[in-house]
C-alpha cells in the first residue's frame, strides 16, 4: 500500500485526489492537510465524504508528513511547494506537485509569468514535467513530478504530435480554451459566485494567461527548439470560462505545412498515442465534447483539416479535475511506484 | 461471472445500468438491447463509452437474451416487460425491472393510474419489490424483482421508520420532491429542451403523479394495515423539475404522534438504518443536498422536528440515475446473486 | 421627475431598481449609494451597465441624499435603514425599505427571529408593509413602506384569498419553497459558488428562515387573528435553494374547511385578484413555471383540489428580483407618489 | 402605428419579436404566424404572454397577411421566404427575413452551403443585408430586408473596421465562436435535450458551418474585393455550444499588417462606432462577457494586441436573439419606417 499525504486536500482539485486514492486499490490517504481547515472534519467540509472519510484535516507541516507518506502530493497555490522541499523531504518521500513551482525550467520565465521570487532553484533540473504520455520514463525515476496544468494538458497533448511531426507551422498556433468553474478552484471570490458565472461565457487572461509560457517550453521541446537558450515557439492561447462544473475543450488552429494531408495528421496522432489507454482519437467526423469524459481521465482528441484555408482545426476534451489535476498526479504516482499506469483510473465517464 | 442483458439499454437508465456493471468485477454485459439504436454500435450512441463498448446494439428479443444472460434488466417504458415475460425466460434468467409493471400488487391501482391494462397478472403474486434495504430476503429469493421507482425510493425510505414505528400521523404525510432532469428520459420532446429546463423550476403532476400510489402502498405496509383490501395511506406527492442533470430531493412533512420527541425519530431512523451501508443519517442539523450523492449509490437523510407546529420535517436525497434506478438494479442483482451488497457499488459522490 | 436615491445599489436588488428606474419613464436615479464601492464607476461594477450610468458610486450619508431626493430605497442588509432613520429625513423624502426592519410589527418577534437590537422602534408603527395587491391604500399615504421579502410576497399572495375567505385551515398550512440564487446576493461566500451551486438542490434554514415569521403575521391579519395580542397562524416554511439565476416558486399546502369546492377556491381568487395587473390566476389545469415570469413583475398562481386528501394544493412564481424585491418597491414608489401602479413595470417576462 | 406580422412567431427569435414588438410604441402585431400550431392561443405556446397576447396563431398565408400588414417578419427555415415571396406581397408589405435566403448575393454560394434550390433568384439583387451599423442608407429603402444570422453579426461586427481599414491580413482570420442554446431553435431534437446539453461544450459544423460564406462575403465587401466575380477573403469559423440560454462570443483572431499599434485599431473601432448607440466599444482591459447584454440590443467589442505573436485578439459579444435576430429586425423596421433607430430598442440589459 502506497501511503499518501496530500497538502491542499480541501480545494477542488485536492478534493479529487481523495475521490481517487479513495478508490485506488493500492494506496491509502495518511494525511489531509488543509491550511484552512486544520483540525475539522474533513466530511464537514466536504460533505460527499460522510462515513468514507472520517480523519480531521491536519496542516502544512511537510517534514512530518514525510514520516509518514510515500508520496506527497501538494494541491496548493504557486510558491507553497517551492518554499518547503527539501532533501530532508525528499529523502523520505515523492513529491508531485499539483502547482506550476516547478513546470517551467526557466526561473526568468516562471519569475515574469508568475510575479514570484522562485524558492528552489536547485530542484528545477531535477523536476520531471509530468506529462505520463510523453515524460513516461523519466517519471518513473522522478523524486519531483511538476503535474502539468490542465489547460496545459490538453492543449499539448492535441498539439504534440503534429509539432513532433512538423506537419504544421508552430508560430502559427492558436489555442481557444474553455473551461469549466471547478478550475478557478474554492475561494470565495465574487467573479465565481453562481450568478456571475451561470448564463454567461467570458474570455480572461486574453494574451497574459499564465499557462502560456509552459505549453510554449513543451512544444518548443517537441518542435526540437533549444528552449532554454531562447528559442521558443510563440502561440496565442485564450481561456474562456463556461458556466459548467467540470471540463476543458482546447479547439485548436494551425497552418498545416504545404501539402500536408488529414491522412498524414491522422498517422501522426496515431504514432504517438495508438497505445495509449488515455487518449481516445476519435474517427473522422466526430469531435470531443467535455461531457463525454467527465470525471474520467481520459482524454479525447478530433480533427479535421479545412483545405479551404490550409488549416487543421484539432479539438481535444478532458476533465479539468482528473486528467487536468489529480487523475494525472495519480497516473504519475502509478508510474513512481511501478504500477500499472492506469490503476484506480479505468473510470467510465459519468453520463449525464 | 453473472452474464446481463439490458433491454433499453440506450435510454439514461440502462446507460448508467452499462457504467455500472462495466466497474462490477462480477459482472458482464451480454446483450445492449435497443429497438431504436438496433444493428449501432452502442459507442455511437453513447460517446463517453468509446473504447469501452465495442458492441453494437441488440433488438428486444427476450427468449433470445434468455439463452445468454443469467439476468435481464428491463430499462423500457411501462408495459413492455409484463407484455414480454414468460415461464420460458424465467426458467433461464431472473428479471430485473425498472418500470411499473411489477410495483403495484393491486392491478386495479396500475390500471387506473397508468391506463394501461396490466399483461402479466399472473406474476404480480410473485414479483417482489426491489426496495433492498426493506425487502433483502424476499428479494434474494425472487426470479422477478420491480426495482423501485427513483422518486418513491426517495420518499419511502425517508419516511419508512418514521411509518413503522407509529411516529407521525400517516395520513399527514406530505412529500414535496424536487427531480434532475435525467428523470424525464432521453426522448426527444421539447417540454426536455434546453432552453425549456434551463433557468426554471415547475410542479408537474400535481396531485396525479404515478409515483404516489407506489409510495402509499408501501407505507401502507410499514403502517400495518391491509393495503389489499382497500385500507390505505393516503399522501400528497408534488414532483418538481429542477434544472440539473441528476438527484432527487424530498422534502417530507408529517404531524407527530402527541410527544413525541427528536430523540425518538432518531433512534428509529438509527434502528432500522444503522447498519445500511447505502444510507447515510446525517447529524443534527445537517440536511441532504443532491450534490453531495452525486454518482453512488448512497441516501442521505436528515430530518428536524418544529415544535411550533409539532410536525416533522424530513428531507431525503439520492441520485436518481443511481439508488433511484441502476444502482438499486445492481444491489438487487447482487442480492439474487448472492454477493455482498455492494459489489461494484462503492461509488463515491462525484463533487463538482 | 420623482428623484430616487438607492442606498446599497451595487447588491442584485440594489441593482435590479437600478435596471427598473432607467426604464421608468417618471423617475430619475440621483444617487447610486454602495458602502464597498464608494467613488468608483457604477458601470465598472456592473458592465451592463456600460453607457447607461455614468455615475460613480456614493456613499450611505443618508442625510446627504434626502436632501437631493424624493425617494429613497435601501436595499442594504438588517438593521441599516433602522439605524439611520430619523424625522430629518422622512421630512424630505420618503422610504421604500428592502430589508426587514419594518416588516414586522411585533418588536420581540424581530429580535428573536433577527438576533438584533430594533433601533427604530418608534417607527414600527407607522410603516407600512408594501404588499401593494394588499395594503394598497396605506401605502399610497405612507412616509416609510417596508417591502416584503421574497419568499413572502410569493407566499402570501398565494394563500392570502384562501384564509381570507377562511378556506382553508390556517394552521395546516405548509409553504415548500424554492428559490434562484440572486436571493442569497451578491456578497463573495463560499456556499454561494457556482460550484457549490450548480447540479444541486439543498433546503435551507429549515423550520428557521426568518421570512417565516413575516408569513405568519400577515396570515394572521388575513384570518382575522388579534396578532399583536399573541394570536398567530403557524406555518412550515421550508426554502430551497434551486441553480438559477432568478425566480421564486411556493408550492403550498393546505386543509380545506369541510366541504369546499375548487370552485370556491377559484371564485376567492378572483375575487380578490381579478382586477389585479400583476397576477395573473392561470387556469385549471395549468401551474406557474418561474421561467415565465423572469424579469417582469408578475405573480402567476395556480392550484388543484386533492379530493382524496382533502387539500388544495395552490402555487405561487415570481422573479425574485422584480416582484420580489425592485419591481414590488417600484409599484410601491408608484403608489406613493400618485402614479399608475404599473408605470415603468409593464415588462414582459424574457423567455427563454 | 405600424402592423407587422411575423410567420413562425412560436419559433424562438419570433417569439423575440413579439417581446420586443409588445414593447414597442410604433408598431402593433397583427398576425402571430405559425405552421406547427395554427388555431390555437399564442399564450398557451408561451405562457410568459398570458394575459398579454390573447390572438390565436394564424396560418402561413403571406398573401393574406400582406392585406392586413406594413411590415412581415420571416422567422423561418431557410426556403421558406424564398418560396413566397412575390410582386404582389412586396407591393402591400416590407419583408424582413430572417432566414438565410437572401443574405447571399451568389447563388452558387448559397446552393452549395444551403443544399437547397433558390425559389426567388429575381430578388436577390434588391434584397438588402440588413446590418444597420454598415448598410444603414440602404436598408432604409428597401422592400426586402436579409437579416444577419446570429454569429455573422458579431463576427462581422467585429471585425469590420478592421478589414476595412486594412489593418490586419484577412486571410489570417480565425473566429471561435460561442453560443447559447436558444440559437439551435425550439424543435424537439435529442441534441437540445437539457441533459445533452448541459455541463458540456461541444464544437460543431467545424470547417462546414454555414454562416462562414456569410461573413467571407461581408468581409470581402469591407476588404474591397470583387467578391461576385470570385475573390474572397477565407476565414475559419468554429461554433461551440454553450449550457446557456442567450449570448453569443465570438473571439476572433488575426495577424497585424506591420507595425499596427493598439491605438491604431482603436481608432479604426471608434472611426466606424463612436456613433453608433447599439455598439459599445470597451475600455483598455476588458472584454466581452454575454451576460453584460443579455436581453438587449448591445453589441460589446474589446480587444487586445499581442506583441509577442504580432496578432489583434478582438472579442465581440452580443444576445443572439436580440442584436443577433429580433432586435436586429426590429432596428432594421425601424429604420425602413423612418423611425430613430433605437425605437422601442433601449433595453437595459438584465442581469443577473
Amino acid at each position: 500500500m502506497i501511503k499518501a499525504g496530500i497538502i491542499g486536500s480541501t480545494g477542488y482539485a485536492g478534493a479529487e485526489i481523495v475521490r481517487l486514492l479513495l478508490q485506488h486499490p493500492e494506496a491509502e490517504i495518511v494525511w489531509y492537510g488543509s491550511r484552512s481547515y486544520t483540525d475539522q472534519n474533513y466530511a464537514d467540509v466536504y460533505r460527499n465524504m460522510f462515513r468514507l472519510v472520517d480523519e480531521k484535516c491536519m496542516n502544512d507541516n511537510m517534514e512530518a508528513l514525510a514520516e509518514q507518506a510515500d508520496v506527497i502530493f501538494t494541491a496548493t497555490p504557486q510558491g507553497l511547494c517551492a518554499s518547503l522541499v527539501s532533501e530532508a523531504i525528499l529523502s523520505k518521500a515523492k513529491i508531485i506537485d499539483l502547482s506550476a513551482d516547478f513546470r517551467l525550467k526557466r526561473v526568468d520565465v516562471y519569475e515574469k509569468w508568475y510575479k514570484l521570487e522562485h524558492k528552489a532553484v536547485q530542484y528545477l533540473e531535477e523536476a520531471v514535467y509530468g506529462l505520463c504520455e510523453i515524460n513516461r520514463d523519466a517519471i518513473a525515476a522522478a523524486r519531483i513530478v511538476a503535474n502539468p496544468g490542465c489547460y496545459t494538458t490538453t492543449s499539448i497533448l492535441t498539439l504534440y504530435p503534429l509539432v513532433k511531426e512538423k506537419l504544421i507551422d508552430p508560430d502559427s498556433i492558436i489555442v481557444d480554451a474553455k473551461s469549466g468553474t471547478s478550475g478557478a478552484g474554492r475561494s470565495a471570490k465574487l467573479p465565481n459566485l453562481f450568478c456571475e458565472v451561470n448564463e454567461s461565457i467570458k474570455p480572461y487572461g486574453v494574451a497574459t494567461h499564465r499557462h502560456t509560457p509552459e505549453i510554449e517550453e513543451q512544444l518548443s521541446y517537441a518542435a526540437g527548439m533549444d528552449y532554454r537558450n531562447g528559442e521558443s515557439v510563440l502561440i496565442n492561447f485564450t481561456p474562456h470560462l463556461v458556466p459548467m462544473n467540470r471540463g476543458i475543450l482546447a479547439t485548436c488552429y494551425a497552418n498545416l505545412k504545404d501539402g500536408v494531408s488529414e491522412e498524414e495528421i491522422r498517422n501522426a496522432y496515431e504514432k504517438y498515442y495508438s497505445d495509449e489507454y488515455f487518449i481516445r482519437l476519435l474517427e473522422k467526423g466526430n469531435f470531443p465534447e467535455t461531457r463525454w469524459v467527465e470525471g474520467s481521465n481520459f482524454v479525447d482528441i478530433g480533427f479535421t483539416v479545412d483545405e479551404r484555408t490550409g488549416r487543421v482545426i484539432t479539438v481535444g476534451a478532458l476533465d479539468n479535475l482528473v486528467k487536468g489535476a489529480a487523475g494525472q498526479a495519480v497516473q504519475n504516482m502509478n508510474l513512481m511506484f511501478g504500477l500499472p499506469e492506469n490503476t484506480g483510473l479505468k473510470l467510465v465517464p459519468l453520463f449525464p
